[in-house]
């Protein structure tokens, strides 16, 4: 059989048995998210007992099952795992994915063994293991995934996740912020399928434009390189490195019973391969928005807009110790943006311009801003939280309208920051959140982060550029 | 009259008036804010038109009031400012603060012109002058405020800001996290009364236990250095400094018309001068949450508690990273902890401890954990959003439970990280706030952020030690 071919089964299974599906189970609760994810395919549950769940029939055993099984989802518990595998080649079955922990991760030489034999029976019959002690595959093309809320369209997006907290933590923020996905992965312990198959599987994928990864640990060095510098040469991939420090390692080594390696050979490795490095999820969230949503800008000539004083002087500093400048504009643009105010008293009308004012005028002074040659790309600064007083809120709302109304009419890139820490605007950031999302843009929650993802982005293409020119 | 009892009458005045009160401007604003947020004093709203507003009378101006009034609220077009300061003189007012803007921050000679004549108007009558360009004074303790919504208690947290909008956002996060105050101000140009009379002043106070800053620019560096050495020697001082680039030097000439100086004197200014420099508004906060409610930790080893996997590599990452250590428990610890347990499949249990397991355990291990004492502070790692399904949202809920439980038992400093960037979790994620603040614990919003600040607190008073000790 052929091993890419059962990974591709994997993302696309056509049926699906989920076993140890007994009351308060990881499989009970698997059945109930992929049914209400709307699974496209045939599902079996599995448990010795037989009976019937979510008006569905349980069946007692793999051997049962009348049709075809794909993939299987495993959460009994580890010591019946090998004779679940004897059934599952019987049956022809392509992939299993293991919830089941109590393997390597337990640094126990019982636990070490037992992965071992689980791999050694996979490798016989061709079944393709992912994990174990690991959540599995999101795929929302056909409707499979393993929590309810996730998003049911597709995307371009993948991400290969060695934690499955972090998983399903990064689908839900972005998903927040826009980003539907093609393949998601949570590979746990990686016995058998590894961080450089998904990533070769991934470079041949035509749905999958851009690769997030979060990674623990690798046992082939050389091979990931060779894999992710090939995938890193066909799509931009972001890699989130977990147990950077001794400490983190030896947590790593109890999660997913990973060797973390030494960060500076990582640094090289991620840096040759032509991959970006991030330090948190935000960060790769944040990336994988700038790759969606920003048109690359032609340079770091910054217009900033919003409010109010000293969130504009803070977003300045950000800005400029990212690189970016904030050119002055002509004194000729300067008299025409003055002149739709009756005052200026209290307002920054160079670059920054404070946009705390009636709403005619805000609109009138963005497009005029906008539109000028001089500038690259348009950072708009929402702050929540700022405001005194009821009119502040009016004057802000007609100022995000105005963004809105702006990224329609002028072809500039544009980059929202939504900053908001307090918890009791949340209803009012939330409405923002979505209409910005509805009109792809990418938006940021600081304006540091904004201005570090967007930089980075920039270095990429830049270099990239100097590649193409035989540099 | 003595320029610092004058001061004094700024935050503690027995009469206001609001001088500007027409329909739709500021001075309506104001005399709302005042009246809603509780001002134990007299109040005069003052509009040459006469009438009511507010079920008040309006005062045609200044000499009509007829009583005596402390503090002054001027909202008036600059071009009127030096007729009231001459009202004001002849009243006896002692203090005016001036929302009013159009002066020096223009960078046009008139608006300088027009700022040196009221200085020299105030200097000949004894009254002080705060702003203009400002948002004035939040004092709880007289229920003196500008924003209704700002907290009615009064605590030991002082803050001077030259920003009105970052003065209203810092308030605003810290008060969300527990922090209360006792003298607030947003000073804008500082023409007269500037950061180093308030400096000057909160050394003495004794309400004042800890001063936040967020400074533009500064005209007497020298002075500037003498009295924040002074604060500094009596308590903790932190500064964040808008400005700190050359693009932001301008962006702050053109808000309150600053000079901003280098930033590298700033940096040596700062550190001589023993106060803790921070970069961002939330690392403000998250120093004055850490002063305000961390006990000092004997030592720099954690006990990291939470989960899941994922979020405990990259939790222990951070700790590590900010020079923290976590010290794996004696055998004999460990074989106790896991007794409590059915099944350890899936969990760390060394340090960190994943808690994702039913609330009996979770307590039991918890208790177990923090008591020993090779531990000086524990770490809470509460991650919202990474939960597949309803019952790992119990077991959280139990864990959160957990820590409140064991804060009250047991005699060692935690510190709690709320992770959530989820709006969909926010409701949760309030809800929790709040208990943890009634509580009095340490809140931070990501575990960088939280061990950064308590690095820096713990370096804070290592240095103090150090030099009590006559290093």
């Amino acid at each position: 059989m052929n091993r890419m071919t059962n990974l591709n089964t994997a993302f696309n299974p056509a049926s699906v048995a989920i076993v140890g599906v007994g009351p308060i189970t990881a499989g009970k609760w698997y059945l109930e998210s992929l049914i209400s994810s709307g699974f496209k395919g045939r599902i079996y549950p599995v448990h010795p007992d037989g009976g019937e769940m979510s008006g569905m029939k349980i069946y007692a055993s793999m051997k049962d099952i009348p049709g075809l099984v794909d993939h299987v989802i495993c959460c009994i518990p580890a010591r019946f795992v090998p004779q679940l595998l004897r059934d599952c080649a019987e049956k022809g079955v392509k992939v299993v994915s293991l919830f089941t922990s109590g393997f390597s991760e337990t640094g126990t030489d019982e636990g070490r063994q037992l992965e071992m034999d689980i791999v050694r029976l996979a490798q016989a019959s061709g079944t393709r293991l992912i994990g174990p002690n690991c959540m599995g595959v999101y795929s929302p093309r056909v409707g499979f995934s393993f929590v309810a809320d996730f998003p049911r369209e597709a995307g371009g997006v993948s991400l290969v996740c060695q934690s499955g907290g972090n998983t399903i933590y990064f689908v839900r923020l972005a998903a927040e912020r826009g980003i539907r996905f093609s393949k998601v992965i949570s590979y746990g312990n990686a016995c058998d399928v590894n961080e450089s198959d998904l990533f070769e599987y991934l470079t041949e994928d035509t749905e999958t434009d851009l690769v997030a990864a979060y990674i623990e640990g690798v046992k082939d060095g050389e091979r990931l390189r060779q894999v992710l510098s090939k995938l890193a040469s066909s799509k931009p991939v972001i890699v989130l490195k977990g147990g950077s420090t001794a400490f983190g390692a030896r947590t790593a080594a109890s999660h997913t019973g990973s060797l973390s390696g030494s960060d500076q050979v990582w640094t090289s490795l991620l840096e040759q391969a032509g991959a970006i490095r991030v330090h948190t999820l935000e960060e790769l969230v944040d990336m994988a928005v700038t790759f969606r949503f920003l048109p690359l800008p032609k340079g770091r000539k910054v217009a900033m807009v919003g409010g109010g004083g000293g969130a504009s002087v803070m977003a300045t500093d950000a800005c400029a110790a990212n690189g970016f400048t904030l050119p002055v504009i002509p004194q000729t643009l300067s008299y025409r943006i003055r002149g739709f105010l009756d005052s200026e008293a209290g307002l920054i009308l160079t670059n920054p311009i404070e946009l705390n004012m009636f709403p005619e005028a805000t609109y009138n002074i963005a497009r005029h801003f906008l539109v000028y040659e001089g500038f690259d790309l348009m950072m708009a600064n929402c702050v929540f939280g700022q405001h005194p007083w009821a009119i502040f809120d009016v004057w802000f709302d007609s100022f995000c309208d105005t963004i809105l109304k702006v990224h329609k009419e002028v072809d500039k890139p544009i980059a929202v920051v939504l900053d908001s820490a307090l918890t009791d605007q949340e209803k009012h950031f939330d409405a923002l959140r979505r209409r910005y999302c509805h009109a792809e843009l990418p938006i940021y929650y600081s304006m540091s982060n904004g201005c570090r993802a967007i930089d980075r982005f920039l270095r990429y293409h830049g270099k990239r550029l100097a590649m193409q020119d035989g540099w």
